[in-house]
């Protein structure tokens, strides 16, 4: 029976979902390794695969294909770029897994697009014919899908919507170089220092937060009525909303889906966020629906077997199989 | 002999080109037409149509695709939006289109979107897996090309580049109701006010400008060592090079191509224009390509005509028959 794989590639574990080629997830399971760049580790990843696959009564080459999503930029035409927080060899992982699994097409896919992809595939997005998935974490990455296919980009910075300026008044450099990039106040970092600044600025004794990223002790400070965690909170949903004008005037997504860590509390903020899109976006495409992604964490793992399979129907010139279901909002 | 047609829909004429399903021009006529908004209208133009036909030895019935582009937006499914500046009852010139060319697959595009596809088809873009053509005309308008396919938008809005918000302090009003819309900087109007206005900061005599598009004069006076001019003009540059950063962090495109009037003068601004993209783009995207435009204002013909053919191919699951030529540059 024909199999697929996603791989989440980690700095410190991968996380394997088995899949039927309709979508449906037949198994997760997470395999520690040591950095991806020897002979060693790709028998753990592997030997991983082998093992799932046993479980499951099927042998490798009943795998028809398997996408591995890693966190640095992919091109268009699938070559990896520069990796700074993963220690990654591309090239000899790939050539691993080709020999482990014989019968399967291989794609890479940036995470944050690979999120997207799994969206599109059995979440949220399913059926839609263009959104962007914008995922607030540590970072701020995107995904974005145009006519049901991924915008990859030339350079492998499609969906790079975390660095579109958004206050070119800053003075901080963001992690690109550049400054006033929608990351440094729409990422767990910017909501937390931004909650820390009004603090200071008001002469307030912050929430005592656990680390930088720590937004969850801020939203509880906003639901408890702290007015330095509401300013906080509201300027990260007006970068965040005149970001996602600027997108619109590009592709005019059909929907915006918003995921990663801090999205956990996007029911809090999503009415401000609704409010000051329609202010900031063209009237045309000001009542675009914004959602909350729906497959948590495992939204890469889907959506990087996704990708192969559908590279692999593309080669054959065959149809894509219809998802068979949706799967569950988390 | 299967025949494809464009029809490039202006305020008071229509032009018509006749196509082989390779793209070569095989004629090009304008056709005098009133509002198009009754069926003696639509007659004119049906019968200008079939007399093109005629003279090529050809019938209605030859006729397989016939695209018509049109200055207003156009959605993902074929809607069209409200025409502002045109009179013209789409569905009531589609009818009478498909009655008379009985054979044909009928498309809108929007007017830059049209043009993008011309460059794809036959033009400098020819081949590009990516592209986004910026037109600088009385507006600034734009078409957005990805995986090889036109991003129209599910609002219609895909490719309204010069909607992004440049200019964040502008007090001034956008035609379409913002502020600090690149149009406001960079479209023929755009840059004749900002030159006007240099001049009356610097205490200096304009040279004379015809009108309010009148950039050849002020290209012109940019020649002739005019500061203001220069100011002007490397105020232009800034924003358009600071909103195709934005362009990039969203689709990343292999190519942004310069069209419309204002890029008569492509050669005297590009190197300002790459010069202050390198400043602004990420790291990744910097060396990106920014080419002219090839096609003049007979991309859109081309345009329209290809996306009515690459409707008919799939809709009939065929592949697209390949280019025959790419045009000459203008």
């Amino acid at each position: 029976m024909d199999k697929v794989i996603g791989i989440d590639v980690g700095g410190t574990s991968i996380k394997v979902g088995l899949f039927s080629p309709k979508g449906e997830l037949l198994e997760e399971r997470k395999i520690p390794t040591p950095a991806l760049v020897d002979e060693d580790a790709y028998r753990v990843v592997t030997d991983g695969l082998v093992r799932i696959l046993t479980a499951h009564d099927s042998v490798p080459e009943d795998v028809i294909a398997c996408g591995l999503d890693i966190p640095g930029p992919v091109a268009d035409d699938g070559t990896v770029g520069f990796l700074p927080n993963i220690q990654l060899d591309a090239e000899g992982l790939v050539h691993a897994i080709s020999a482990a699994l014989p019968s399967a097409t291989i794609a890479f896919v940036n995470d944050a697009n690979a999120a997207a992809l799994g969206e599109l595939w059995a979440g949220v997005a399913h059926g839609a014919s263009s959104f962007v998935l914008i995922a607030l974490g540590t970072g701020v990455g995107a995904g974005v899908v145009v006519n049901r296919r991924l915008v990859a980009g030339a350079f492998g910075a499609g969906g790079e919507i975390g660095h579109i300026t958004v206050n070119k008044g800053e003075t901080r450099t963001c992690g690109c170089g550049r400054k006033g990039c929608l990351e440094q106040y729409a990422s767990a970092k910017g909501v937390v220092r931004m909650y820390l600044e009004e603090c200071e600025a008001h002469g307030v004794t912050p929430v005592h937060v656990e680390h930088a990223t720590d937004t969850l002790s801020v939203f509880r400070a906003l639901a408890a009525g702290d007015d330095c965690a509401k300013i906080a909170v509201d300027k990260m949903c007006d970068y965040l909303a005149f970001a996602m004008a600027q997108v619109s005037c590009v592709v005019d997504p059909a929907m915006f889906l918003l995921g990663g860590g801090v999205a956990g509390a996007f029911a809090t903020f999503a009415p401000e966020l609704r409010r000051r899109f329609q202010q900031y976006a063209l009237p045309t495409c000001k009542d675009v629906a914004i959602e909350a992604a729906s497959l948590g964490n495992q939204a890469a793992m889907y959506g990087c077997a996704y990708e192969a399979l559908r590279l692999r129907a593309e080669s054959l010139g065959q149809p894509l199989p219809a998802a068979a279901v949706v799967a569950e909002q988390q």
